[in-house]
């Protein structure tokens, strides 16, 4: 059975139905926890009437920054069909900065110059082991290498994304990526109920997102194989592996986008944002965002994560 | 007037002529080095006829990592009119992994999975103090953040970038960050000599890439000033500001660009692929790049890079 943990500002603690156990550990880090496994397991077989009330922790991301975020781009088929993607998609990965990593209650900010703000829900997997150049990772080996899951918030501007091309800038503003509230430290034989995890994603109570990782292109033992092409991870390192369908973004039909491929970019953008304009699924101050992630069984239970959205001052 | 520092396996020198002087410094990383300026002033200000010869030294990258490497997107004129851009290019950051960072005299290694190897030579700007989210650098502020100057080069696979569109793999492979020899450490009156910095990249003697800051489009004030709306810098961070034009990569014309655009990306690539196996100027095993950025009068000079390419075995 996996083990849920949840970070405050004094420590760790392992969650027992709605009641947390303090870790007894010195870990700082999100890797110095992970390799402090055993003081984890103390805590999560302790009596549970010495523990405190979930409900009364204020809950950090408990992935600590810096760390490394890799995100995969278009890996579930529901959001390719969104992105007006056909054929076959290349697997591709990109940055976040870490400083984009904020708690599960934390206020999502739109910075002033976003009008777009959109949301996707993305299964985090948090390394447990060091990750070399040209490892080759089957689903048999996935337990060596990954010690934990987390739900989290790919939140994206997408007025700067598709104008600059590169995803890196409108991911990595500071609170767009929630992280939390619980990493969900896997046993081995956990990780055989991954494709049964259900991501959900609602706005304001309104369901957005909401499919399996049945859904998923590439999986995660492939995704690491693919990765270790050409960068190493170290434990504590994030990888965010994609979102389903459900987002506001959603692409044009192809005729309109092949006309727009003829016009010059900027003319091509305004004219596509003037129709975004009506879209009233982008996010705005006073939004709540709720989000979780689970097996239909509660084997594996990352939590729920509620963030308010808000301008910048 | 800067100072050329120079690292080997056994620690720090400052470069005076064609000698070097070792540095009394407990740094293990630049960001260290950086911390203790008066050890490298005083190497500096030492008599030099107590110095090895350079050329008997064997320089890694004065740049440590791990640390963030953060890369400008099309930032030359020359470059952005090669690239086929036309009309305003939103100033664009993205990623490189900081596991691709190799030596100044490091084999730089072609992935057998890639065809079309290409070179970008770039300089480099590396962090002396930390900048906060929302910092606004300008001309004269500069020498506050920017400790030093030093040549990279943006190996790149083309037939990845293209294809994935996110720079981030394509470029992060291991050995294609080549960077020195030198950091040069720069006085605040050093600055004012930076848009005279010539660029030069050649390919087994050939010329390739002759530019200097005059023809870049964001300066280094400016990136920054864009850098820090969404995330930080740290001491020992690398910017790399773009690579001027002249690399093996050229757009298609305009009216092919336009009819690709119809196509279905994967006969698109092929099509476009196919026409650069007949052009000459990627990269093969066996080539040399030789590198360097100096100003005409020699006040500021990073050395020469010289690195052979290799297929991967």
């Amino acid at each position: 059975m996996s083990t849920n943990v949840l970070r405050t500002t004094d420590g760790w603690w392992a969650v027992r139905g709605d009641r947390a156990i303090r870790i007894e550990t010195k870990a700082a880090t999100t890797a110095e926890l992970i390799a402090d496994r055993d003081a984890v397991r103390e805590a999560a077989a302790a009596s549970d009437a010495t523990g405190t009330p979930v409900a009364d922790l204020a809950a950090l991301s408990p992935v600590t920054t810096p760390c490394r975020v890799v995100a995969q781009m278009v890996n579930y088929r529901s959001h390719a069909r969104d992105s007006g993607f056909t054929g076959e998609i290349p697997p591709t990965f990109f940055r976040k900065a870490s400083g984009s990593v904020s708690g599960p209650a934390d206020t999502v900010v739109r910075p002033s110059h976003v009008k777009f703000l959109d949301y996707e829900i993305e299964l985090g997997l948090v390394m447990g082991a060091p990750l070399p150049l040209g490892t080759v990772v089957t689903e048999q080996d996935l337990p060596s290498y990954v010690a934990g899951l987390v739900i989290t918030n790919d939140v994206s501007a997408r007025d700067v994304q598709l104008t600059k091309t590169q995803f890196y800038e409108s991911k990595s503003y500071p609170t767009f990526t929630p992280t939390g509230p619980y990493l969900a430290l896997l046993e081995p034989e956990d990780f055989a109920h991954l494709l049964n995890l259900r991501l959900r994603l609602s706005v304001n109570g309104d369901l957005r997102q909401d499919r399996t990782l049945a859904d998923m292109i590439v999986r995660p033992a492939e995704a690491l194989t693919l990765l270790a092409r050409f960068q190493t991870l170290d434990p504590g390192d994030l990888l965010l592996t994609g979102t389903p369908g459900g987002t506001a973004l959603k692409a044009p039909p192809k005729a309109v986008e092949k006309i727009g491929a003829l016009l010059p970019p900027a003319v091509k953008w305004k004219a596509f944002f003037k129709s975004q304009a009506r879209n009233p699924h982008y996010l705005h101050a006073g939004d709540l965002i709720t989000a979780t992630i689970a097996t239909p069984d509660g084997r594996i239970d990352l939590g729920e994560q509620r963030t308010a959205v808000a301008d910048a001052k």
